[in-house]
């Protein structure tokens, strides 16, 4: 059976999340239900990272075997058509024909993902669901300067979800930057193999602090060395949270 | 009365434009009721442009006439707080105290619009409704050249809607660029100290035929000089559409 990787964006908004599950709606969910409006075919697919509820993806990676040999374009624009008539929203940007040992999840070597806040008076409107809306202006240079104290191997115990169901909270991060991009909105970006459930959220959350000067770099430090989930800041929204690339 | 402007953005997905009417929802509308749900007064606002169903704005501008000396921040702050109780897609970004002859529709000396078209071969999702999905690549070198046609002082009856109320179809446009940016989106950006009905978007569609190499920058010349609607590409959709800007 051909193996495909599917690139996949969605809009988090209307999802309990990328993991198919009993009774919400899920993206997964909504992909293996377009695999089988086309090629009729009760498929399972394996994504790269499991979003959660609200949180959007440019570049999701997902694989699934299919019966037959379809060409790629086939495949993506099924899917899509699909996906379309079920007024998901959901997309395959691109489908690629992959070695049968090619797994999305642990073929992955990197994964990067981006958070966007946006300071500004007014509610948002146009980015409503898509950052976290912030009356105030945050203070990036503070925010980049303290996320590399948090860059590196480390316990993240303090940044993950008392859920999370990884067998060791050590991690390492390669990649945390905070920039402003020409519009104004102050973006995170961050890169690691693997993350742990809720990682990003909470260091977005936490980084939020530190823009608003009610912690320092040192502060970071600490909750970090605590190991200790209560000594992280608030977990960040989720509609500001972007799956945007993996690397294999 | 204090008089006030407010710069106003809005996603026009749910709308019927901006104009207020029996029924159907408006933005003027759903700012006259916030105004209403604060300060109690039935107002009337006047804006400097009527954009269309599903036209968005990230620059539009209002004034109206408050019997109270409100401070600025209070006008957008309760403005914004009663959209948002009644979930409007409308936010005030600004508010400010202007002298009683600023008009926002008859002192405007120029307006700006965007209109953005994406090509790709799945179809949008984060962008659903916010630009005209294009499968193919179009050729932005080959629209701005032609859209050049059209710059200057023009008899526009080609690029206006049958139900146009202008009193005449001469008018000067100021510019009109097609460029790519960052991500490939292809922006036209329209200035003119005022527009026809649905001349944009008759542009838009008209360039997007040249974009595809159906059309000329020739064609595009007779089209002008044919000053007969019926020569015009067809219109394109308004979801790509953004009313960002006002000079006065």
């Amino acid at each position: 059976m051909p193996r495909y990787r599917l690139l996949i964006e969605y809009d988090g908004t209307g999802y309990a999340g990328w993991q198919r599950q009993d009774g919400p709606a899920s993206v997964q969910g909504a992909i293996e239900a377009a695999i089988k409006g086309f090629s009729g075919e009760e498929v399972g697919i394996r994504g790269a990272g499991r979003t959660d509820t609200g949180v959007h993806a440019r570049g999701q990676v997902a694989h699934v075997d299919l019966a037959r040999d379809w060409p790629v374009e086939t495949v993506r624009n099924a899917i899509n058509a699909h996906l379309g008539m079920a007024r998901e929203t959901v997309a395959v940007l691109e489908a690629e024909k992959v070695a049968d040992d090619f797994d999305a999840r642990f073929s992955a070597t990197k994964r990067h993902y981006l958070y966007r806040y946006i300071c500004r008076p007014a509610p948002l409107v146009l980015e409503r669901d898509r950052a976290w809306w912030l009356a105030r202006p945050l203070d990036a240079q503070a925010m980049h300067d303290a996320a590399q104290a948090l860059v590196g191997r480390h316990d993240f115990t303090t940044f993950r979800s008392v859920h999370c169901q990884s067998r060791s909270p050590v991690k390492t991060l390669d990649r945390l930057d905070v920039s402003v991009n020409a519009d104004g909105t102050i973006e995170l970006r961050a890169s690691a193999q693997s993350f742990l459930h809720n990682q990003i959220r909470s260091f977005a959350g936490t980084l939020k602090l530190v823009g608003q000067g009610k912690w320092s770099r040192a502060d970071v430090e600490t909750a970090l060395q605590a190991r200790d989930r209560s000594a992280c800041g608030a977990v960040a929204p989720p509609g500001g949270l972007y799956f945007m690339q993996v690397d294999y």
